[in-house]
């Protein structure tokens, strides 16, 4: 069993403080999410403030969704100083596979930063492994889509891909699939509307560097928790919406559910399996 | 008439990938109405990325909010690519005549890129006509305000510009008017209090790029279609509101009434004419 | 005593056009609340489009958040302009004495430009003020809070540095400290759960320049009424916040508690002690 209530509490107690090297996109999203689950944000994307700032942070999550030119740099000076100081790093390959910047920066990524994690959708982690392209934008194509049929096989893939980069690996959608090369978790929490919202992936990964940060002894746990507690928040925020409510008070909800987690809910409702 | 229904579920059906190049004040918004509306967003800015995101897309929605030297450069790249796949293109001129930069950037964009559509206040689509200056900012001159004083010259005016530029032409406000250079829709939807939040017109011009990539046999019924829409959300979310909501609350509200518009709203609710 | 509902309606009857150059973190919420206080937004900070934005504005709000290279140009060009022209100049040091750039950044900013207000945390104006470093992240060190032991300290400090600068000194956190060099105003308006939201150091600053612009006869009441303001509109949020609510259902419920604002919730909320 994982120990979510000692993940989330570690979370809660610690506060880490993460630095951002994000999209534009949902980077206000990231921030707030960072700030409910329990930890501290921050933004710096200059290649001459990334080193200072990541030196005070106790992590650092990498997003590529708008990259550019002169935030690719920073990632890299970034990555590597939080490397030097054995802070975690996490990496979401954003749209890798969607184009050659993309796949090309995140591929350099990986061989230049040790990252303690990587998390994606199926696509993206794909293109990252096997260097190939043709993903629907940054939403998972659908004949990538995990299930009964091929669950074997995704996992298969996954603890290649962990051992290959020595990353625990999240390949998250309907079904997520974790893994640190030998132990794997098979996640079925969360809800179809976390897709119809902007960032429920990058929110994901920045809570997911937080969990990490505080829970440095067992990333892959930490990992774990991070995602179910995600899941969860989602399906409390579904329950929430009332009859004109759509996605964007949905949002809203993730957020405040994020904030209101218990231990208690996280126990009662996760929804996970280990092999 | 307008087959509003028909519009609708075009978009709803085919879930068009809509290339974003837009400011960072409003993105966010932009992504979850595209979302809400039944779209879907991607966002890329950096010349290396933009040719190959917008290939996997179905339209690229062009606005220059804030632009940048190296976003300008983007817009160029990613309109031509667009219009070499035929995909459809719109443009927000956002404070087009409040200074020189955008004024020439637009202007220079009509001349190179070949858009589907234009979309702006009167203030933006004037200077971008009349090569003139002196908007108030991104809102629209109150001297510039279309009413039936000056309505029939607003359509002459807009109509020639929609010969001149063969895009539709869309100058919306408490009134809005669209073209495609013969026929032409007066629109009355929407509520004031759609100008007390940011980004009321770039989420229109995100949805309406949607809506143009899914019904591109009738560009000019495509827009019509998205103004009344939004119109029409604007007035559901405002009736939703209560003593404490302000704003932020419309804007959700806004976004969550896209999300859950019917065609029956549609059609009870739209109010237009078509001469 | 402060004649608050004179800033309050100076305010909404002036509808002040304030440019912003600001991070892209919480950018939306600083438009939205400007358009919330009775204000109205642009942003824009390309180094060839800031001095004819700021040539149409009533004030410009320089905030250091996610500053680059290119955007720091910006903040010069703007500043020199707005100076120029008379206009009220506010500056946000985020972050100030966390990296050495931002550091660097705001004490050459405070060199060339003149400031109407600098409104920071204590960790930030200290760091200012001193050319020291250390602070956690963007967020104030404990070490630092203002309180009943250090008030005195703190005051003349700020006092020192505003007669050193010419700038109206605002230090906020649970309390908060105004001063002009000679007068002074102690707040104790606000709720803890407002550190809980990214942003609200942001959405004060930008709306304090409204404030300030529409108040230029007496800037140290201005900033006073807008740091009450925001206390008493957080107070109002917290109360209306249900069991579900988080910290992304008060970010709504913040602004729009500043939309609603009244002069009378003012009078009866306002907590402050002039010295």
């Amino acid at each position: 069993m994982i120990d979510l209530k000692h993940c989330l509490e570690s979370l809660r107690a610690n506060t880490p403080l993460v630095h951002n090297i994000t999209n534009y996109v949902t980077v206000n999203d990231c921030a707030n999410i960072l700030l409910a689950c329990g930890g501290s944000p921050i933004m710096s994307d200059d290649k001459n403030d990334v080193e200072d700032i990541t030196g005070i942070c106790g992590g650092l999550n990498i997003n590529i969704g708008t990259l550019n030119a002169a935030t690719i740099e920073s990632m890299f000076l970034a990555g590597k100083k939080a490397n030097e100081l054995g802070h975690p790093v996490l990496l979401d390959p954003v749209g890798a596979g969607a184009s050659k910047l993309r796949s090309n920066a995140a591929n350099e990524l990986i061989k230049q930063i040790k990252f303690s994690v990587i998390r994606g959708n199926i696509s993206e982690i794909k293109a990252l492994a096997q260097g190939l392209s043709g993903t629907k934008g940054v939403d998972a194509n659908e004949a990538d889509a995990v299930n009964a049929s091929n669950i074997d096989g995704v996992i298969a893939f996954a603890k290649d891909f962990s051992l290959a980069t020595g990353a625990v690996i999240a390949i998250t959608g309907a079904t997520d699939i974790v893994t640190d090369g030998k132990r794997v978790c098979i996640i079925s929490n969360g809800h179809p509307i976390m897709g119809k919202i902007t960032g429920a992936g990058c929110m994901l990964s920045a809570m997911t560097c937080a969990y990490v940060v505080a829970n440095q002894n067992d990333v892959f746990e930490a990992v774990c928790t991070s995602l179910i507690a995600m899941g969860i928040a989602g399906e409390i925020a579904y329950k929430r919406m009332g009859s004109l409510d759509g996605n964007s008070s949905f949002r809203n909800y993730l957020i405040d559910a994020v904030y209101n987690l218990t231990s208690e809910q996280l126990h009662e409702s996760a929804r996970y399996e280990l092999r």
